[in-house]
């Protein structure tokens, strides 16, 4: 009877792959009825966070507890979301804050965590050196900062935000932009042509995703149209900040279906979930509402932490959500200054970083098990979709083994078993 | 110094055409220093109105008053809009309601009125026929009943509301009907392609629009996917149903503003505006509110008679806007109860009445007037675009001369006049 190393039963089975796995050592021998140790290494899944945190500490500017943070950040996340906003990356023509952010992504990438960024086009946190000039020149400086940025982190950013909000983005108003009026001169289609073509042109491999606030049926139409016109999107990107309460699992997933009828991945792009009061139902924009502290509290904490759970374990659950980005680590500093995030200002782990510990390394993780192989030298391995390591009698190199979802492989390891090979 | 004649200096510019008229007798002598009656016989502009109302008049069943409602009618508008609801019109397979309706058409057009059909495509007022179809049968009979419908009143309808709310289509849940689940399926754009190529199949001259009520970024979105989808639209049809109370001046025409961007002829297609107490602005589906009685009230026919004025005024002063179909006649039968006519059940005209025939018939009209020929024969026309008529000395055939928008144009007019000709 073949052993396998396998978490507890009540996984969603479209996140699950298997291997049957045969190992043998150096001559080709089966190594029967041997123990092996097998555990989890990696999520294919992406449970992402944003990275914004990180720019200090990753350009030689460490703050107190940068180094803590950091680690709540790894044991939990595998992808970070670095901030592109074009007028805070490159405030001054011509002076982009490339290298700054090229360390930044190369310290991530040294801790295990990939990267996407975050966004191409947008018409907020615009440069204001764009303001005035006509609009053929806006485009062209437009499509030149997509090509230089995706070209220019090629090797560590393989996706992005293509384009931001373009439902909203020809009618905005809150404040001038040179974007918006681009938009409405073109047309939204015509921009995300115009995001798309210059981002692949600059990294075929690259994964583009619109990504939106509005998640009515206007998104759907703008969907449909990008679709008939034959622009290739990677995913759809569905922002979902809950500051003013979590929507309920029923919602949350009759959206997600709505979105899923279009083939495509979805990725729940900006996620958040407040540890505190909730701001109020009648704030229509979230940016409007200012307040001069937001603290975390104890109750909002545990309700945080009941929501995180309950959220990322409806999603996961739907086999068209192919990521999840959080949007916050910390309260310090976070966007609007409410407490979304999973540790508290001073570095202390919040209710929901443990919550959803219990769920990304606890319910859906393989800690390291060990199994003993039968008398081919097989055993199995049933898990969530990832990246696994293997040793033999706990002293062998590791090898990896890679599961992917709803397949079963079969996998032969050659171990230089120190026992044997010596 | 040629005379014009003219309505009043205020009218809205773009509106308004000129003509200079040369009148000479039957051996092209000109007619110098001769009386000359000029009246306006047609606007150009859209005035319209649902015909529902006179089915039964027009094949031989005629009700008290309906002879008057139709007097009530054609003194205020030019376009009829009719129903073709397929669930009603073909509620036994195979037996649509063809021979009445063209009987309604062939009479409103007899009086002047031209036409409209509403809609081709449509989730609501299904036939129950088709639910359980496979969706292609669902989808092969919906082409079929376009074409056979566009074509069997193609000598009588000019103007097609080709699909119906299409922002929610796909999403409709307000019971069971076949063409929700095929929008699903297909995908709006698809359903549009669909109406439109049947539409313009069986009568490439037709003038086809989208129809909606949801005039958010969704309708946008929409618009400009099929456009990019190099759909041709003829017109885009803006619901604008104000049972919850007039929108304003200044939201109708920034609304109006959103959708004028796209080049292309904007009609106000559902317009209404209650005589009674208004609708709760809590009721999201006008549908949802259900009263025994909604009588029609002095305050409230006041309040109706002075908005629908001010309606009329600040759309017909907007360039983009063609027509404006307002969605009641009578309160008698009116859409959902609501006292939204222009006359009382009992046939008695409203002051709203009134106040559109001030502006269409008053303001925005040229009652017979006489000028006198200059000593080369001439005089000058001015007004609203649309069809004038001229006579001679009170007793010459009438000579018909169109003005069109924003166009001077110079007509020769050969007249038999009685006192020269005998």
């Amino acid at each position: 009877m073949m052993q396998f190393a396998s978490p507890r039963a009540d996984q969603p089975t479209h996140r699950i792959g298997e291997a049957v796995v045969t190992v043998t050592d150096a001559s080709g021998a089966p190594l029967a009825d041997t123990e092996v140790s097998v555990r989890q290494t990696r999520h294919a899944f992406t449970f992402g966070n944003i990275g914004f945190d990180f720019i200090e500490a990753a350009n030689g500017e460490p703050r107190d507890g940068d180094e803590a943070l950091a680690e709540s950040y790894v044991e939990l996340f595998n992808t970070a979301t670095l901030p592109f906003y074009w007028g805070r990356f490159e405030p001054e023509r011509g002076k982009p804050d490339t290298a700054r952010l090229r360390r930044t992504a190369e310290w991530l990438r040294d801790r295990g965590v990939a990267l996407k960024g975050h966004p191409l086009v947008w018409h907020t946190s615009q440069p204001a050196w764009l303001l005035g000039l006509p609009l053929a020149e806006v485009e062209r400086l437009q499509r030149e900062r997509i090509r230089r940025d995706v070209a220019g982190f090629a090797d560590l950013i393989d996706t992005w935000d293509a384009i931001n909000e373009v439902v909203i983005m020809p009618n905005f108003d809150n404040g001038d932009n040179a974007i918006t009026p681009l938009a409405r001169a073109k047309g939204r289609i015509a921009m995300i042509r115009l995001a798309f073509e210059e981002a692949r042109a600059a990294n075929p491999s690259v994964t583009l995703l619109l990504n939106d606030f509005d998640l009515s049926s206007a998104y759907e139409c703008l969907i449909e149209g990008v679709l008939e016109a034959g622009i290739r999107l990677d995913a759809i990107g569905l922002q979902t900040h809950m500051h003013q309460g979590y929507w309920g699992e029923e919602a949350m997933l009759a959206m997600v279906e709505r979105f899923a009828r279009y083939g495509l991945p979805l990725h729940l792009t900006e996620s958040s979930l407040v540890s505190g009061h909730l701001m109020p139902p009648e704030i229509e924009d979230l940016n409007d509402y200012r307040i001069p502290s937001w603290p975390s509290t104890e109750e909002g904490e545990a309700r945080q932490a009941d929501e995180i759970a309950r959220h990322y374990r409806s999603l996961v659950g739907h086999p068209s959500v192919e990521a999840i980005t959080y949007w916050g680590i910390t309260d310090a500093g976070a966007w609007l200054g409410a407490p979304i995030g999973l540790v508290r200002a001073d570095g202390s782990r919040k209710p929901s970083w443990h919550a959803l510990h219990d769920l990304i390394k606890g319910e859906w993780w393989l800690p390291p098990t060990t199994v003993r192989t039968d008398a081919d030298g097989r055993f199995g391995v049933r898990g969530f979709a990832g990246d696994y390591s293997v040793t033999v009698g706990g002293s062998s190199p590791e090898s990896a083994i890679c599961l992917s979802q709803q397949q079963n492989q079969t996998v032969h390891l050659t171990m230089e078993v120190e026992g044997q090979s010596q």
